[in-house]
């Protein structure tokens, strides 16, 4: 069978997550499209990629990116760092002819995404960003439930994505807070991720007006070199920098195809952790998802008699996409590592059988215009038309 | 003990609720400010009018309600009746200086809204408006909490109504689709429910943005003289007329207090029934209501130790507002009939012991205010500033 | 339209709960049977009996429920006092020719509910227990969807009923603790109710095997002369009584139709207030309930293609038995309440159009009879048979 | 750092869980007692092994189990085989002095079981049965509320694992239905689980007293040589054989610490999936899991406050145990995969600080004591005792 040579590029959570799905792919779908082999390791000192290669398994490593993305042995460039590195590495990935899994956000803001998208197109190369969540086999249903028409006519949309481990101001500067790093906060960090299923599921956005705030201007310095979540141990008496991106963003939409909705993304709100939820209207059927009961779907379709109308709770299993390769039972537990184990192996079929992915860098690009509309949005108060080339 | 004599005008599902509750209200809250007498019922003919006297308990019936409403007899007037009667029976109750408990929406606009909060601060009787949902226990605790600062400094406020009954279009042409009778649709009808709690909960205010939709633009008309909800039995070859209110409300909400916000009304939405949800977030905690599981709040405060944090299920029951009249153990089952007894009891309050009673005209004004802003906002496609005098 | 009077014994929640529920048949269900006339009431003083006619709207009132009990005026005697006295009450109802509604459960034990039983069938007169549970709209539905063979053959039948108002020992001495007054404990009180579902849903039970335990065997007194659930206000030094009467209990069920199952009942399970969930397995479909969200009920049909199985959450309305008399929206709120309301309406049309009428006192017997087994099989630790005659 | 080999016997899902689970040990907890080599795959056929190898990614395969286990280079001998060869293998596994981590349930009977765990023993080598569930990391945290005496004294314990795989007759007859190959049916496949989750939360089991049912007692045969859940795909004129296994099993438990308790499980449950619900009320609190929601632990504490006592809803993270080596925010989701990491992780442990390992071979004898009694019972119409030596 086929090996295909990885290079991963970090040595954070998701490296972690990259590696174990990378490994998995073939476990779970077999006959694979190929064996991925976990080729060579960058991370930022040669002591930390050295470990991460043991830890990871990956059987070379380095401190220099550079290295990596031109070595010849190397198929695919799969992009694991901060923001504010993707397009520098993508252009080169690129550039060397790698097909290139990059994390999302795609880039910190449109421009760096559009060049990202030049460069990959002119490469001739596959390009995936990794909003992961619509590979949920729950969402992956319910996209198949709408392709159908089995929900008629879209009418309205909503979705948040709530979580609370930056509700603390005792949470400190991680790079997530700093523009310079992230590009943006709450807003490209989660709220690009039900950007992404708004665009999946319902189509283009033509406009948007939203709310942005930051709630907590400054928070602790990192207490160690290594970027933390949770909270400082030490809350008296400790140095503080400046937040610069921003903390919650409530939008409404307004889509090409005639429904209209809204997003909420926000990591203020205390008891909510992943809670990714969507919810669609239609003309003939509903649908609800809540990522913190990711192995549910709920779905109400009109035409039930009326006394036995109602959302029915569906728990993913084998009869559901990609279900042949996952648990052999529903509610086995989808987590987030399956989550990647999909998004790698189809990102594998997109290289070796030549299939589109998706979210391919255009789709990563068409997220980066509508956050960068929001932003306008909430800066001059009034709607801002969602300005794709 | 005191006796207070109820004249309710209407014949429908509220007389029904509303009956109910001056009756219960001695039964469940004891000693009771007052006994209330249903004294009269007017309904629209004179026969229905006795029917009703017989099925609601009444002494007395006409089909004249300004017989009722200028009767010596009559102390508190019960307006039951579809919105467009609501202010010219409101201006006659109050010259006849009766207290006016009114079902929501107040009127069917702004100006009908102002004249009558003008003409009950003459009178100087007592008014409420029947927006009972707040009064259900858990909203009560909810409000509680929040005034007693455990949830903190509010961020962010989310409500959402949504119903199905209208999602078909075999769905009759009630009043409910008429601007003349309603003033407007959903917005009115249900999303003045959630502006009232944005209202109580958060305050003021400042500005909306929002978008209306109308997706159901011609329906069946009424098989009967009688307004029904539900679903025609013939669907083929009939007549329809026109609908010119709105289905479905999104909304951004800024408020005075520097929180921000959405709300979401729809009676389109298969598979909800009487979803009416808050989710708030504050500084210090958050918290969770649903109605359609109406005996449970929701709350988690951010000062519980990180691997205890959660939200928290309270049904509500004896150690909660009101709990002393209502039901000897939680979830015993707080229905819709309960919090109309809860509103009538507080009405008596305010009138026997002079207390203030909300949700008042002016409260019910201040409602169709951000009903208008909201309406305005659609229209310019602009934010609006929610502009009470 | 006919009237009948009504003479309720009893002062404390079962006779609010009655009360509200005469009044309000004819406002729910329209024409009604029969109007009911809240004629007389009987308490344990003067005082409290002249207090609990105006409270709950009775037109007479007596300290002696023998004078109620002989009143030629009593149509239906309404018997809501603790249950040492329901038989002597119903035997002297029953031998003056009054319609008996006997609030659960039956008597203390088989020998009075035997007796009772036979007074009624020689007296000819209606006769109800009421286990009002099995009158929720979601219950009526379920049993509706059994007799349709909608779940098949019924497999296994598991229902628990857990409560913590006793949970705690400073939860004071009711007459619920003592056998001379209640007969049994948990299992007579709320176990009674759950035994009742399973012989309503499933049939005949054959055998039974149970364990019962006494977790708190001392409470402290009473503080006053009223019998208060809740806990008593000082805790240091106070006097404590005897509890003689279980406070769990754990059975297995062998049905005779083949079925097996389990009930759990307890008053000792901190965070369960009303917690009666039945979960049914049948050949070709499982259904769920649980009171504390009493509106809902989760179907799920084998039928469905194996994509789109799962529990459907069904919300009860008018599309559902007595739907056309509640409210007109499911999830509106079916409380404790409504299902009064309907116990009440079923029994005015068992006695007006001469309906039978369920759950009667042979069915309270049968109950009786289950619960004798249940104890017997605790004590000798062996299978038991239920014996009916 | 410290490599150990693994020896895996199988080819099926277990194989491919316990895949996924060696070679993620490092990446999720680092520093890793030691780097998993995945060494070599034992499978029934040469070219299935082969596949095995390159699917799982071990080194070395073979046809020959035997081999497998005495090749001197393996370290750890993983047993992922149908439950009749369990013993077999484990005895030649200890004779070579392998470390043994045996999928559940242990043996087919106590004989067997016993047999196992003298041979441990005697071999001085670490032994793990392969309950996974309790390794949930809510139920982790649940064992330690637990054992820090937050639920006080233990008075009852529920437990269910319900499914629906085997509810269709038209289920295959999988090895799972044989009691040659499995030793029992739902009791041992699924029911061991929940056993074991009672004694590790409640502690000895003194007596049971069961109701055993087969449902479907004779089932079409496979469709080819390969062992599938499912439904067969032709329903006509097909050849059936005999199950002589139980289909569901509901049991009555007495501890030895004085609480008492109830398990139910089955494979037909139409609408149920993985449906492990674990509910314990204790003195001082309640807590609730349930595995189809596995990020979930539900804990009510009884000194809360009586107006804000009720359920949490934790959801398990950095906070909670393993939480460190897991993802970095609750509710990204722990699945199925997730569990056995951490199975592989302590197991590890074990091996290489020789630290205790649970559930061991002798956990693992106990849970099929309690099983032949719960059969015994089943049989014997009476209460068991539970005769651990």
């Amino acid at each position: 069978m086929q090996r295909l040579n990885i290079g991963l590029i970090g040595g954070g959570f998701m490296a972690k997550a990259h590696s174990l799905a990378w490994v998995a792919v073939p476990m779970f779908f077999w006959p694979a499209p190929a064996i991925p082999v976990r080729k060579m390791i960058a991370d930022i000192t040669l002591d930390r990629a050295k470990e991460a290669a043991e830890r990871f398994g990956f059987e070379k490593y380095t401190c220099d990116w550079r290295e990596l993305v031109s070595s010849p042995e190397i198929d695919i460039v799969d992009i694991c760092v901060p923001n504010n590195l993707h397009a520098e590495i993508a252009l080169e990935a690129a550039r060397m002819k790698k097909h290139i899994l990059c994390e999302k956000p795609l880039a910190r803001n449109v421009q760096e995404a559009k060049v990202m998208l030049e460069a990959v197109r002119q490469a001739g190369v596959k390009h995936m960003v990794a909003y992961n969540y619509r590979r949920t086999p729950a969402l992956v249903y319910a996209k198949k439930l709408i392709d159908e028409g089995r929900l008629g006519k879209i009418l309205s949309f909503r979705a948040t994505y709530l979580q609370d481990w930056s509700a603390s101001p005792f949470a400190p500067l991680s790079w997530r807070f700093q523009k310079e790093v992230a590009g943006s906060g709450t807003l490209g960090d989660i709220g690009s991720h039900i950007i992404d299923l708004a665009l999946h599921f319902v189509g283009k956005i033509e406009r948007v007006c939203a709310l942005v705030r930051t709630w907590i201007s400054e928070r602790p310095l990192q207490e160690d070199v290594i970027d933390k979540l949770g909270t400082v141990k030490k809350t008296e008496g400790i140095r503080k920098g400046k937040v610069d991106v921003d903390d919650e963003v409530i939008a409404l939409l307004q889509f090409a195809g005639g429904a209209i909705g809204s997003l909420e993304a926000t990591r203020n709100a205390w008891g909510r952790n992943n809670f990714i939820t969507v919810e669609i209207h239609g003309e003939k059927g509903s649908l609800f998802f809540n990522y913190e009961r990711s192995d549910e779907l709920q779905v109400c379709f009109a035409d039930d008699p009326e006394s036995e109308r109602g959302f029915k709770t569906i728990y993913t299993g084998p009869a559901h996409p990609y279900g042949e390769g996952l648990w052999p039972i529903p509610a086995l537990g989808i987590g987030y590592g399956e989550t990647k184990i999909i998004e790698c192996y189809d990102f594998l079929r997109g290289v070796v059988y030549d299939e589109p992915v998706s979210p391919s860098f255009e789709e990563g690009y068409n997220i980066a215009v509508v956050c960068e509309a929001i932003m306008k949005s909430a800066e001059s108060g009034a709607w801002i038309e969602v300005d794709r080339e």
